[in-house]
């Protein structure tokens, strides 16, 4: 295969925008590139005046989106490159954000399109972060706990508020009307290559088993979604819309179908050319960062998400979730996280500093010049509560060791390294069970322009740290599984091997601060147990009781 | 006795400045006043670029603010009344820094004003906030634990380097040259008593009980300072010093001695009118606040010094001193205190917020807003150590309970809030050893100008909480016993009972705060003991550790 002979879509739907890009199977260059930034409400997202935990989505921005950003990546790949020929695009990927779920009907048309549930929230696409679920989440936890044990252990102990069934759940609670008139709810990873293949009945339809197996606890060792007696205990239409779900679900190197005639039209994309069963963006963005045996992933942003492929796991206690060929076919696809990172840092410049983006470099060069544990202070990286190991959303931040000549500076970098903590007690509880990690593959804006980020987390995770070479690696993974999906390649590693690349700067650990982090992290594990679950775990808790 | 009939001169020595007031003995009104700020080193103190911890001054300064500011304050008291005579002056009060000492030859002559010593820091006057003298005051304390544990039972348990004997201890390690042109070491306290009656030799001088009592660890009952061989076990030339130092020491409503006839011309004062025996400012400062039996006095500033009596009270574990008659004579004085108070908001406000003395009114107004509890933050004021209860100087500060949305004012009225849980710790422990406390009398410009401070340290101590009327406590203490030594009045309650008053603004207890403080009370008690002496109580001393 030769540069310029055949190219891949990838379409990557984040949360206030949808980027395309257009990738060379050969070499991984990317040719063309369009970003269509959502309309709808604020930045593509709805709130609600009455409840903050309300993140909503108008499935009109997605359709709108493709129809704009596809043409435009198209029309950049043309200006780029005159001897580009659409001709010689071969298939399609999408990555979306999830768990991102909504009701459609049976003819999988979104009921947020119809007039009467127009101004209905409830009608939209549910947003990862919408919160409003809790209550549904603990109840859902509970009776797994009781009568299911088996299905939380795919997804670290708990079912998270922000997962599928517990937005179902909610809105059947609290909206029975919109319920009542879905036929289904579909994640938006799987509604898209439904639209694009013109697709209009469940049952033809390849859901996708990274949504279902990361957010809907799907796995085949119990026959797919959780059973249908398992949801009536809760609640007996549960019972019912459950059996609606589909038996099967499918990793994104097989087609979830054709591109159709009217969306070859819409895109300006040749009919009849593969569309990828979809997937999530943080899985697919690990994989257009080279995710594979002993390289993990990191996707920096205001959270992090880690994400590894391991081949004999079944299940590690506190880590998100773990899906068979949920990120690469063939292989365990492993999920974890912090809930707060850039986040942190953020709050911590923005809120308490009073500062502005100049601070960050004013005190990322005062912090550099710090020595590890120089400050004699030390966090628990807490502000957002704590995703994995502990997954625990009630937790809060601490900071111990302040004096009166503690600095803006040292306080900043004092966060820098606790969340390289709570990165190192992840790796940690990963190695415990098995999973190889030798190198990590950083991607995000953190990663690209803080290398005392980067420097702090090789000492304290004691490995390589790399930067992928792609800023797009969530729209570039979905070009891999489009390229994959289409034949191009027989497999993700051997399409890697050719499309993804890393940085030239590497960052190596340095032994004599790994030395002082070791020390450090051992005072990190005692605070993090203590708060987390030992001695003290009632204070954080009880503060949050008394708030209330 | 008729107001403008009789006047005394109150002295106060602070550590940036002096300041004289002319008090009518009937009323207590400031008829006169004059501040004169001290010229040798930075505003008085002499610093090391080598050594952080060294602070020290001129007596110089001492004696040139002594002719300075006695002119002006009887000036002044002339221009407000021109009917005011000199000799309606009927005695002179002093309250001094402390414990700060300085070396002194056989004549009393300070080393300092040698020509041999003059740029030497160790022949100047050891400031109370001179921290060098670390290992000796542990090497004492260490001695004492095994061979006289009685001599720490009225200092709270802990030899401080703050005080007397570590200071004259570390010079004799440091500059045996200093040591040995000492004849003996004078508080500032018994040194500017004596050079005003031009007393010449210790035998003739009259020693403050309240430096000798809580810096030295005079106690009559074994017999004055700690024995000769006591210190002899710790360095012969020690158990030497020892026996040039006095048997006896005494309450400030004794004479110190008459003023001479050098000094009456020097200050414009009638010749043989009485000097009071010095006294600390703290102390002199809660008698002029109205300190007395059920009232306590908190002298808060940057610090926080409590002053308290009490009949009843031999030793309070954790307390920091406890001497016979050293604030009310014929009752035992208790002084207790935190390390930083002022200090802490401000390190807050100057070093995290980078803001200044504009952003104090607009945190205070938001902090003002929020509801005891509401933030969900707890913190321990330990960013300068911890001073009474714990008297550790290693403990660091905490905040828990951060989150991505907790904003200045949050934080800022946690601290304030800390600082009174810490305070209330040490009501606590006072009323578990017997000592009564029903109210309370606030001094220093945070309580005149913070009533969000005010309130929530009623509502925390579950006590009304007053304000002297005068902002000099100090000096007006130091006329108190001026007036109490000359014999104008019988004892020191009755001098305050003409002399001191209150303002107006009265903050007592709400009853729905205070319900809301005593629950966050305990979360406080379970952080302050697990990381003071607990579960925790390594955490902090190994993050210094390991910064050294």
């Amino acid at each position: 295969m030769q540069a310029g002979e055949s190219y891949a879509i990838g379409l990557d739907f984040g949360s206030n925008a949808v980027r395309c890009v257009v990738i060379d199977c050969a070499t991984g260059h990317e040719a063309g590139v369009g970003v269509w930034g959502y309309r709808c409400g604020d930045k593509g997202v709805f709130g609600s005046a009455s409840n903050p935990h309300v993140a909503r989505q108008d499935p009109k921005d997605f359709v709108d989106g493709l129809c704009a950003v596809v043409p435009m990546a198209l029309l950049d790949a043309v200006e780029k490159n005159p001897a580009f020929s659409i001709d010689s695009v071969i298939g399609v990927g999408i990555d979306t954000t999830g768990s991102t779920p909504m009701p459609v009907d049976e003819n999988l048309k979104p009921l947020a399109f119809r007039e009467e549930f127009r101004d209905n929230l409830n009608a939209k696409a549910w947003m990862w972060k919408d919160h409003s679920s809790v209550a549904e989440a603990e109840l859902i936890t509970r009776k797994a706990k009781e009568i299911r044990p088996e299905y939380l252990s795919i997804c670290g102990g708990t079912y998270s508020s922000e997962w599928y069934f517990s937005k179902v759940f909610h809105c059947l609670n609290v909206d029975p009307q919109v319920f009542d008139a879905a036929y289904i709810w579909l994640e938006m990873a799987d509604y898209l290559p439904a639209l694009l293949c013109g697709i209009d009945c469940v049952d033809d339809m390849k859901f996708s088993v990274c949504a279902a197996g990361h957010k809907a606890m799907f796995n085949e060792s119990w026959g797919g979604f959780p059973d249908s007696s398992f949801w009536a205990s809760i609640d007996p239409r549960l019972g019912e819309y459950r059996n609606r779900l589909p038996s099967r679900a499918y990793s994104s190197d097989h087609q979830a179908g054709k591109l159709s005639e009217e969306w070859s039209r819409k895109l300006g994309l040749p009919a009849g050319i593969p569309v990828a069963v979809g997937a999530f963006d943080a899985h697919l963005g690990a994989v257009g960062a080279g995710v594979g045996a002993g390289r993990m992933v990191k996707i920096i942003g205001t959270s992090v998400c880690d994400v590894l492929v391991g081949a004999d796991v079944d299940q590690i206690p506190g880590v998100c979730g773990i899906v068979d060929g949920s990120i690469v076919p063939g292989m365990k696809g492993i999920e974890a996280g912090q809930s707060a990172v850039g986040d942190i840092f953020n709050w911590f410049i923005e809120k308490v500093c009073g500062g502005d983006a100049s601070m960050f470099a004013r005190l990322e060069e005062q912090a550099a010049k710090l020595k590890p544990g120089q400050s004699g202070l030390m966090a628990l990286d807490w502000q957002n509560g704590n995703r994995s190991i502990l997954a625990d959303a009630r937790l809060t931040g601490l900071i111990v060791g302040l004096t009166l000549q503690t600095t803006q500076a040292e306080i900043y970098r004092c966060l820098l390294e606790a969340t390289a903590f709570g990165a190192r007690r992840i790796l940690d509880r990963l190695e415990e069970y098995g999973v190889d990690v030798r190198e990590v593959v950083a991607c995000g804006g953190i990663a690209e322009k803080n290398p005392l980020f980067m420097q702090i987390y090789a000492d304290v995770l004691g490995r390589t740290m790399m930067i992928s070479a792609s800023s797009q690696t969530c729209a570039l993974g979905a070009a891999i599984m489009a390229m994959v999906a289409a034949g191009i390649y027989p497999d993700v590693p051997a399409a890697q091997k050719r499309v993804c690349s890393f940085k030239e700067e590497v960052y190596r650990p340095v032994s004599s601060a790994k030395v002082v982090y070791d020390q450090l992290y051992k005072v990190y594990c005692e605070l993090h147990d203590s708060f987390g679950f030992g001695n003290h775990a009632s204070v954080m808790k009880e503060l949050l009781k008394i708030r209330q």
